[in-house]
């Protein structure tokens, strides 16, 4: 009997991109779809039908749509609530939408957590059963895996390592949560600390050479400035994590997103602090690991938790 | 038919409590047994097994044991590793022991992990599913209960709320954690703390005048500087509360110990706390309650979790 196929769909801010999936692999991609400048949510509703039917003509035996949002969404019943940074999505029954219109069976989650399902199941947490994954990026998100399943939460909002605080008096955050481990390790918040350390050394650098990819590169060649910053980076995610790894004695930490690239330079200071400050029960058999499926993670997450939720024959 | 009874034992630092328990209640207390001066654990081993002989003399149809020690425990296989304040036990079988000396089923559990059982099976978090337990005492310990489940950990060791930091920067906790909340928050902590105050304050007070007790009495007759402490101690567990509501998004967290009978004094700057710094997802259906089983929390969780795990006829 051949896998069976599904559609994954990753629903960014700015692109959304979609792709049959099988066995946890890309089979075949579908064009991407602008978010922003395709219209209202009925209008990308329809965009995304469209991909759905070419990717179909393609493989005719799918059997599943799953597609991960950026916000607020109930994946019981299957509702998109609000997007992070799209706006016009306001209690969407999406997965009814989809089931009426293509008759497949379909299931939402929220992006991270569509990652983190796709990194457990043929990413880097491959055999984790108690797992924490955190994406940096311009915020700073999470999804927990526990006990072989994906932990959701009472309201479905688990994972938010990126607003847990390490200086109760520290910088505020986007909910009033002073000390919040995004907003020091954000890019926006990479780059203007690195463009104040660079100004304090004698030297103006612009804004736009502060990325986490530049700040890699410079380090990398020896640039003491970007490599004091990646190791303060890593204490403070190292401390946020600290105290995850206190709460949920993990097996598996997968870093992923664009700051993660930075590799050693990041993951070193990370797993010194989590050794100084934990026990051995806690960081002897943890793994930390970067993310290995890159972009295709929320698709590939997605496509699986719609296979995983299909109901049974 | 009758509701099925087993013997749950409490086993702390200075006193062993065990008794009957039935339906959640306590039929029958069996003698306390000194755990200091009773000698080494196969002495204490043999005084358990003569209260397990009285108390089922009183309930033949007693079916299982259940035991909550101070430690690391292998609950899977019945182990106890080490307990935190008792020397000598080192790897004890004592699942092992017990079925052997007793025929009955036998179970042992971290005990901040029974007591969590007992108030969510008839404590303060009857009818939670995401639950997050905590109690306040020299130490401050946790336990988890997540999607209707006790969660363990990959290495049993999940629930250390106490060991997580409220600031990267701040006082050394017992394993190396910066600004773990134990060093704030504890019963020395909070003592210590006292009295630094009161002395700035121009007042002499010796610290065996600085309890919980002393200062719940002080700050509800109108003391200024016990209530200024219950403030800060509630704001300063409010944050470690906060950081593990943004990761778990519980439904319920229980507060218990000593410490946590300053009741509003303290539950007020908590609420106040995880409110100001999280969202209306996280908060708004969240109780923050004390525990309701007090100190028979782990006698009745011990007892619950031996006959949750009998095996099934």
């Amino acid at each position: 009997m051949p896998s069976p196929t599904a559609i994954g769909i990753d629903f960014g801010g700015t692109t959304i991109k979609c792709a049959l999936v099988e066995d946890g692999k890309i089979v075949e991609r579908g064009q991407l779809i602008d978010t922003l400048h395709t219209g209202d949510h009925s209008a990308i509703i329809e965009a995304l039908l469209d991909r759905i039917l070419e990717l179909r003509r393609i493989r005719p035996d799918t059997v599943a749509i799953g597609i991960g949002f950026p916000g607020i969404v109930d994946s019981i019943n299957g509702i998109v609530h609000r997007l992070s940074n799209v706006p016009g999505w306001n209690d969407v029954p999406m997965c009814d939408i989809l089931r009426r219109r293509t008759g497949l069976h379909a299931a939402v989650e929220n992006d991270a957590k569509s990652m983190a399902y796709g990194e457990w199941k043929y990413g880097a947490a491959r055999n984790g059963k108690d797992i924490l994954c955190m994406t940096l990026g311009t915020g700073v998100g999470g999804a927990l895996i526990l006990d072989g399943r994906l932990y959701r939460g009472a309201n479905l909002g688990a994972g938010e390592i990126g607003q847990t605080s390490i200086d109760y008096q520290g910088r505020t955050g986007n909910y009033g949560n002073l000390g919040a481990l995004e907003k020091y390790v954000g890019n926006a918040q990479i780059a203007e600390r690195a463009q104040k350390m660079y100004e304090k050394a004698g030297k103006l650098v612009p804004i736009e050479q502060c990325t986490p990819a530049i700040l890699d590169d410079a380090a990398k060649a020896g640039d003491q400035v970007a490599k004091q910053l990646w190791a303060q980076l890593g204490l403070e995610i190292g401390v946020a994590l600290a105290n995850a790894v206190w709460l949920l004695n993990p097996d598996t930490i997968v870093i992923g997103g664009g700051v993660a690239r930075a590799g050693n330079l990041l993951f070193e200071p990370i797993l010194s602090v989590i050794r100084s400050a934990t026990m051995p029960t806690f960081y002897e058999n943890l793994r930390v690991v970067p993310a290995e499926l890159g972009n295709d993670a929320g698709i590939i997450g997605s496509a699986t938790l719609a296979l995983d939720s299909l109901p049974r024959a």
